[in-house]
């Protein structure tokens, strides 16, 4: 018998990276990174208006190349042993397709559009339509967003759909109908791109366009209707059904496995979002809680439907049947801030320094910054007169998502040094943390194990410990380097037909796990008070009149 | 008729400075600066405990070089026309002597010995005492505090007498008396520092030693022995009669006048301290607020003793008969920092360049960093969404005294860089003040007027913009860049017989003011506002459990 490979592809926020994986052994026989070149030269953004697009073409050579790249240095006769590819992608990252399925910004008449492009999950120019639907969602007959925590965001579907049909006549016109990224990339693999016939991932459409099988799909078009009469019918051009990740889109279409050297077998899984199929690569289990760790996190707990799935669970950001795996409840929380804060302080020490000081010095400061603070504050005692500070400096997202908060440090006096205020923002990242791990607990889900990956649980040992402190449960941080990937690769692994569940895929090509954060209990005792004092704290900050009327005087 | 002179001399916390002025004109004839030998060396204080002390040996070599030096350059014929001179110090200041007013310190068995010196006012060794003293007061049948705004500070005259003669035997055993810094200083010019004969200041003695008319003068024998018995019998070796600074103390002794070339005709006017001789340099009147902004500020405000005098004001530092201006009330009242909490935030920044980028940057850096940041806030626009401070980085002084209060920053987002920050810290301090001035017009004492003098005031048009901004009233900045010896000069020329009044004095001697800053009305609508969300803020943290227990758990 021949090994048998699979291909994982996870679209990030600047690059997208491809891994062909050995589905009996987990081995990675190639990887390859492509960073999107008009996203890298910051075309048809604007952050100043939190107006972030991504061009169909940065996908597309992305996808092409990572591909490519992944198999270029792997042995001749693994190609011919390639038999499937799963894709995940940021979300939600929604654009408006022709009724071929062509994103509008891949004809010469909207080349340049920035309204005819993928709309990526941080941009945030849809605030106001986000607003719109909350009211009426909260008016409605059925509350259409009970099961995305009660609170729409701007960053998600419909917000977005809404907001640019409206600013823009010329989309409105020709836009047939709107497709999320993942689900996007992995039709163009299939060669069919019709949206009224693709299959849709269960976890884009559940999480952020509002689907569930309560509502029969999608919300109303009375309810869109309603919303604004430019919305009526587009329900019957986007989709009915939904499918999981552990199932096939279809088979690669002539056109790409000619480009890419593969064979017409292959099969394409459905997509998924990067955080989801994260959990499947960190080896997410019933009641395991997968923290993505990076600017913000993302959160990701899985639950058998027969035992959560009846049930509610207030202030998170969704809960959707199959959105990690099928049978399984996938809940998500996170942190709107997370490895931001730390950069948001170090930001705040260097831009002083390169005004005075110069680029390089500025430069050696910033490389060196965040480690430095890091191993002073491990030095610190912890102790219950230590400064408190609040996580919020991006927003809260969980638990009861509220993005006119602010963060703030308290207990300040002239002995408090840069690491220790270093040190007070590490605890308020990790006191978020336990806010959203206790409110899972308070809803009756119980957490057994927490398990962490990205970029600070990979690189920040402080940060971890004070973590595992804070909410005295172990820290598992997953071996793989590229969770999200491999998650696909499994997932991809399953569609193929090879292993005959997730957990098969996991077992047989997971990498395990290759730190452990034990919670010590001298600190565990100190951060339960000063978890009580962040309270006390977020409980004054949110009692405050919200939004106050702007007055600018300027000088 | 020929010219009259009068020297002031101003010993600050680092050096003494010698004013030369002319009392009919104001002319200064010449100056000269001396900095504290031991002192600058670091010598007999420890930080890290708070105890600050100064070595009778630098003032006595300051005050020699001061005076010295400011008559170097004068003409020759200036010298012969010295009438008077005068002097304050810091406070409270006090130091431990024997039967003939000798300072412990300058006996050989005491020489090196830091309880013999003086104990500087920032020393904070005696915070204990502090508390027996207020808990005491607070249950006798004359509440001794009731003159100094309720609490007794660690930094007076009893706190520091107590700690110093319960912890060290040899000064228990040999400190006849006890005497304030100003005091000593004045009586070494007059050759009579007998402790039982001096004329002591009414400034120290009212604000610092509990001393008033209603008490017949200190606080009674049997209130002392029973806060310990081992201060039973020091109130009869202390004094019972004090005096205003338009007095004299007596005439410049034969050694003296020999040492510096001066007439034994000189009369030596009554010491006080610092602040409250700035006010008089500053050309203080009848409600005008003189503030002394430095790191931290001293506030002064003067009201004839017949309109005020027979109210107590709640949360002030103190209400002396007399302190500033006989037959005025001098009011005391401050900021613990000021200055200070921008120096916080710049060392913050300025550490950790100083770790990784090395000595020569960090300078660099801190002499340009609040001149920087100070250019930049002022560019901001003025907005009710704006970062909101809290400025007790070193507890508050005033209103309602509480040194375990501490700072806090809040409204801070992604967006908030340095010179956000450090314009909130600019506003906090400003609210600081603007909550010192309302408590002063609750209590029933208009401000008429505000004058600033101190290094801050003289250096920073952003901070007194903000200033006048905040507190909705102009603010006038004294030309005089050494007030307090200045003050020092006009208090000797009254003292001497020149001028029949300070006021009188005042007008003749004064040098007018440099700088107005008038408020801006667009910034005064927002700061309003402001001043309501720092006043919530700082009534979420004055809430909060004080001096929760210090449960250090080393990492």
């Amino acid at each position: 018998m021949h090994n048998q490979y699979v291909i994982g592809v996870d679209f990030g926020t600047d690059s997208v990276r491809a891994l062909l994986v050995d589905t009996q052994t987990g081995q990675v026989a190639g990887t390859h990174v492509h960073e999107y070149t008009r996203w890298k030269q910051g075309l048809y953004c604007n952050p100043a208006t939190s107006q972030f697009r991504q061009h169909p073409l940065d996908y597309l050579e992305g996808l092409e190349a990572s591909i490519k790249g992944a198999l270029a240095n792997a042995p001749t006769d693994v190609r011919q042993q390639v038999v499937g590819i799963s894709i995940d992608t940021t979300g939600s990252t929604p654009g408006p397709v022709d009724e071929t399925g062509l994103p509008l910004a891949l004809r010469p008449d909207f080349a340049e559009n920035p309204n005819g492009m993928f709309i990526l999950w941080k941009d945030h120019t849809a605030n106001a339509e986000a607003e719109e639907i909350n009211h009426l969602a909260h008016h409605w007959d059925t509350d259409y967003t009970k099961y995305v925590g009660g609170i729409y965001s701007s960053e998600w579907f419909w917000a977005k759909m809404l907001r640019t049909i409206r600013v823009d006549e010329a989309v409105r016109q020709h836009a047939f109908s709107w497709i999320e990224h993942c689900d996007w990339m992995s039709a163009v693999l299939t060669g069919n791109t019709n949206p009224l016939t693709l299959r849709r991932s269960r976890c884009a459409a559940g999480h952020k366009a509002l689907w569930h099988s309560e509502f029969d799909g999608l919300p109303s078009d009375e309810f869109l209707t309603k919303l604004d009469p430019l919305l009526s019918g587009v329900r019957d051009r986007l989709f009915t059904d939904s499918y999981t990740s552990d199932q096939a889109m279809g088979t690669l279409s002539a056109e790409w496995a000619e480009k890419l050297g593969l064979s017409t077998n292959v099969v394409i899984g459905i997509g998924a979002f990067d955080a989801h199929m994260g959990a499947i690569g960190a080896e997410i289990e019933p009641y395991a809680f997968v923290r993505i760790i990076g600017t913000s996190t993302c959160d990701i707990l899985m639950a058998p439907n027969e035992e959560i799935g009846h049930r509610l669970i207030r202030g998170i950001c969704g809960q959707v049947d199959g959105s990690v795996a099928p049978g399984m409840l996938g809940l998500e929380a996170g942190q709107s801030a997370f490895g931001d804060v730390y950069a948001w302080f170090a930001r705040l020490i260097t831009e002083p320094v390169r005004a005075l000081l110069g680029d390089d010095a500025a430069d050696k400061l910033s490389r060196q910054l965040i480690p430095h603070l890091s191993e002073q504050a491990a030095q610190l005692p912890v102790t219950e007169n230590d400064p408190i500070a609040l996580d919020w400096i991006n927003g809260r997202r969980t638990p009861d998502a509220n993005h006119t908060l602010k963060a703030a440090i308290a207990g300040l006096n002239l002995g408090t040094d840069a690491a220790k205020v270093f040190k007070a923002l590490v605890e308020a990242t990790a006191f978020g943390s336990r806010s959203i791990v206790e409110r899972f607990i308070e809803e009756g889900v119980p957490i057994k194990k927490v398990i962490a990956i990205g970029g600070v649980a990979k690189k920040s040992p402080f940060v971890m410990q004070t973590l595992a402190d804070v909410l005295n449960k172990p820290i598992q941080v997953a071996q793989a380097d590229q969770a999200c990937a491999l998650g696909a690769a499994m997932c991809a692994a399953v569609a193929a037909g090879v292993h005959p569940s997730l957990e098969a895929a996991q077992q047989a090509m997971g990498s395990g796990f290759d730190a452990e954060y034990t919670p010590r209990p001298d600190q565990v005792a100190v951060y339960n008070a000063l978890y009580q004092k962040y309270l006390r704290l977020g409980s004054f900050v949110e009692s405050q009149p919200a939004r106050a009327q702007a007055v600018t005087a300027t000088v």
